[in-house]
């Protein structure tokens, strides 16, 4: 079976990175429409879409924020991480057929109550930022490692 | 058809909200796991899940950041808007089955680009704040009245 691990508050550093990459495509701008309710033409209409300022079908700009939530559960701290805040900053579109990569970064760590502040930034496949903002996260104090549930697999209907 | 509208900068006053609703299912899970990759335990495997703080499987908090994103795109201000920043502060775990009731409410226009500054409050079913942040929108400066797209069907395999 396949296996996810954390690191615990005091095994993570000050400058420690976690990165990962995921081409967007179509299908995932459906399923967030479908998971989310937004179905805004300018993410579902090429047509309507091609009229807009962007010139094409957009992705939906928190799409970027859940890869980057799922980047904190799975990677960094990982399993047993309490997620507390969040900041994002929408700098530009992602279209479909674009790689975007996440870099978290610790920057800084608070004793007190065992929480790690998180620098993320996301670019494009022209390393161009698309995203940035900063996450608080209180991180396990015990190590964990689970086995990794299979991802639920999805279909969406022509 | 259905259609979908919104309202421009100059029609938006200090004080409006919107509002919308949503039960989150065991699927609205995996479908976010689907889409994000976080196949944590905490959200899709019960019997580990039950053995943590939580006592029980909870939903992956950027689920309701979505819901903010798509009320934000949808209704308040609606499509033509550019979601420029968000802020999320996650308060209280959503476990499936509760219904989660999303206010937005304008605290502040900025003539000089057009902007709104909203307010986003996710309450659950008990009244209880499980989410609460500030969205940053550049609102549309023209009225527009859409065809609403279809929302993709999906179907998660069991």
């Amino acid at each position: 079976m396949p296996q996810i691990s954390n690191y615990t508050y005091d095994e993570i550093t000050i400058g420690q990175t976690a990165t990962c990459s995921k081409r967007v495509d179509v299908q995932d701008i459906q399923l967030f429409a479908a998971l989310s309710g937004d179905v805004n033409p300018v993410h579902l209409d090429a047509g309507f879409a091609a009229t807009t300022q962007f010139k094409g079908c957009i992705a939906h700009g928190m799409l970027s924020g859940a890869i980057i939530s799922a980047a904190i559960a799975m990677q960094l701290p990982g399993p047993g991480s309490i997620y507390l805040s969040q900041s994002l900053r929408f700098r530009l579109p992602v279209r479909p057929g674009d790689t975007i990569t996440l870099t978290l970064e610790v920057t800084e760590k608070k004793d007190k109550r065992g929480i790690v502040v998180l620098d993320c930034t996301v670019l494009n496949q022209q390393g161009k930022r698309v995203l940035t903002g900063t996450a608080e996260v209180m991180a396990p104090a015990e190590k964990l490692v689970l086995e990794r549930p299979s991802t639920p697999r999805v279909h969406i209907e022509a």
